[in-house]
């Protein structure tokens, strides 16, 4: 059953300038952040922004201001969702406790995960974060492979402890991190040799991961597994050469390894369809989810066949204190609910396409704007400079102006040029309309027509 | 303001044994978990318990039995603490997003968490478990102290990531984990030799400690930082020779190591005090908090001077997708409130002294028990057989016994024949006096005396 997505009911102030033209820092709050965090936690913008309220895919500052979110994909359902706050709040005042006693809410909450997979997955480990749900996916691979050898691209990102912290930014050819190999990331924008397409940029693409899968081979490690996101989002959503994911996947498998999708970013509906490796065509052997599931309630889960899960099982004993709680069910239930019942996934088909199509019309138009790429409500648009060289400094440029205009972006990518779009699942047809004179404007004054 | 611990006003059917004698798995949960999570992901008891409620220090399964929770730290401030429910479903219906954007309870979050500490802290990284919070702070050690080395006990527990987990079951001169090295746990209960007491037996653990630290230097590792659960819990609670843990840090900072206070279980007022280092007498350089911060709430803290944060930030630039969100900042200030507001610290104090000296008049009632252990809410029942030797399945048998008759522990402890006793900090007066005729029944039956 589709439903359109909700608008607010409220008319708050429309996207524009601040008022003062900067946040009110008067309450030092920033000065108070540097110490209670340390300086050096990062935020967003050159002025950074005083969040204190979310409906939907807005947000407002302290100031009353009203912001369109274009960046955060984990309140997927919509910033403030009531369905999630009140399952949330009304199992915490009932039960939260962990997973050595039986509950029915998250073990059908596995069921439903798994469910929403292909014959492959049956299992599930809930854990708190991506990162530990990466950790597991890692581990997981090499126990079951007796091989230590992990594959990689090399702009990749899959998470913050020391294991899975040593695939970032690892040069293909790097031995930095031992037990780790990283390949170059396919893309059609910035070719190994110029003029390469089709097929033959493919078989140079599986060439690079070729020559990865032998150092690992050559170094006694061997392979278990290639760990991927399955839209490469950190590598800034590149277009792939054609079928290069599947035959990847093939190769990989040929050599005894496993197949893990990073779904973290891709995942939940994010391109319109459930999964990523639907999009861009290869089954998995274990998948990772994070950041959405709960709708910004900690919960992440590694999924995967049960041999796959009872292995990794039988060897650690893996427990987790917050994961698998009745909490996560709560969360993880209202999120799938939401999104299946406001049909989400077709919103971000349908959205998704009429923006990519506006923004792919606006390449070129400014010089700066090379490409547009995307699928679903995850777009990037890539900022380079007058030699056609990744241009961080517009990329940032472009952030700043947006959220002037009331429009929240990022940027990233591989040289972090990239524009990255990524709205809640409720990001509206009116939301992108609004967006788009925004863009434009922000563009014309970056290259002095504003 | 001290207030007393309130207790339902519903009056739910008494502890006692299960009018089936088993519980209700006719609806083949135990089946369908086996499958959802994989079979060998832990449940607790011989006849697993389907719980469905909480209330206070109370829990209740499917069948409306009682049982007295005697073994949940996280749930602290009670089980469907209403004002921790409140605080979390109100602050998700509002705003809950990541931490690139300013927000103030997060920051005041983190200056109430540093505030609890002495002088030697400012600066917090949250996290979502007390895995990550131990993760950052081994690595925050080693950045600081640009050596690798970790010390730890050899039966010492603090997370399940390939690092944190390279400490678990560490025997004393292992080299199995490479930069880690443990040395053995102080104790006066099974002394290193017959009649060693006092300063003596101080001294011999010192030693211990010294070899590893020798170890670590001559591996060229050199000591980062010895890492401790303040009370030993997982150890097994053990009554520590005179000034250990005071002398223990001294002679590590000699060598130019810092000191690392896992409070996951001994911090948050578990002792009757804030800390449980206060306890054991020493003071941290770093401190990692986790399980009881949120009531549930996933929610961890390592906890530092500002330079210490600072130097981790800028080697890693860490950023923790659900970490540091209003979420977390709603339920760690309810905590707190609920903490500061109920007294609770003088009710561990006070319920578990009680608690104590009552065991500690059963040591010998029964030949099994031959020690009894702890402080505040966190107490140990020693088991052994009739060599003296730690008697895994007499433990087991207690907690499955004591299950039984309405009051829930586990067991644990370097040979897992310690009966754990570590209930919400609501635990009251009356659970505990309801507690003693239900222990010694089970200790009668289990001696044949019942």
């Amino acid at each position: 059953m589709s439903r359109p997505i909700p608008r607010s009911s409220a008319t708050p102030p429309a996207p524009g300038p601040s008022p003062t033209g900067a946040l009110r820092l008067s309450d030092g709050l920033l000065e108070r952040r540097n110490r209670a965090f340390g300086a050096g936690a990062a935020l967003f913008y050159e002025t950074p922004l005083h969040i204190v309220r979310g409906e939907g895919a807005w947000l407002f500052d302290v100031d009353g201001r009203r912001y369109v979110d274009m960046y955060n994909n984990v309140p997927c359902v919509g910033h403030g969702n009531p369905r999630v706050a009140e399952a949330i709040g009304r199992q915490q005042g009932t039960l939260n406790v962990h997973s050595r006693y039986l509950h029915e809410d998250i073990i059908r909450l596995a069921e439903r995960v798994a469910g929403l997979h292909g014959d492959f997955a049956q299992s599930v480990i809930f854990s708190c974060s991506g990162t530990e749900a990466n950790e597991i996916a890692l581990r997981m691979a090499r126990m079951a492979t007796g091989r230590r050898g992990i594959l990689c691209t090399d702009a990749t990102y899959h998470g913050n402890t020391e294991l899975v912290g040593a695939m970032s930014g690892l040069p293909a050819g790097s031995e930095r991190s031992p037990g780790f190999r990283s390949f170059p990331f396919p893309q059609t924008f910035r070719t190994p040799e110029p003029g390469l397409s089709g097929a033959a940029l493919t078989e140079a693409y599986l060439v690079g991961l070729d020559r990865a899968m032998d150092a690992l081979e050559a170094s006694g490690d061997g392979i278990a597994a290639l760990i991927v996101c399955s839209i490469l989002a950190n590598e800034g959503l590149p277009d792939l050469p054609p079928g290069f994911m599947g035959r990847a996947a093939e190769r990989v498998r040929a050599r005894g390894g496993l197949i893990i999708a990073d779904e973290v970013q891709s995942g939940y509906g994010r391109t319109g369809q459930w999964w990523g490796y639907q999009v861009t065509g290869f089954t998995p052997d274990i998948v990772v989810t994070g950041k959405p599931m709960g709708n910004g309630v900690p919960l992440a889960a590694t999924t995967a066949s049960r041999a796959l899960v009872e292995t990794f099982r039988s060897r650690t004993r893996y427990f987790n204190t917050f994961a698998s709680s009745p909490l996560q069910a709560a969360a993880g239930h209202a999120v799938l609910d939401e999104i299946e019942s406001r049909d989400l996934l077709a919103n971000a088909g349908r959205v998704g396409a009429f923006l990519k199509a506006e923004l792919k019309a606006r390449v070129g138009r400014w010089p700066g704007v090379a490409d547009a790429r995307g699928c679903g409500l995850f777009l990037g648009v890539e900022m380079v400079g007058p030699d056609g060289a990744p241009d961080l400094a517009a990329a940032r440029a472009v952030c700043n102006g947006l959220k002037d205009r009331g429009f929240l972006t990022s940027n990233a990518g591989a040289f972090n040029n990239v524009v990255k779009i990524r709205p809640p699942l409720v990001f509206s047809q009116a939301d992108a309309e609004a967006f788009l004179p925004a863009f434009d404007a922000t563009l014309d004054t970056l290259h002095g027509a504003g």
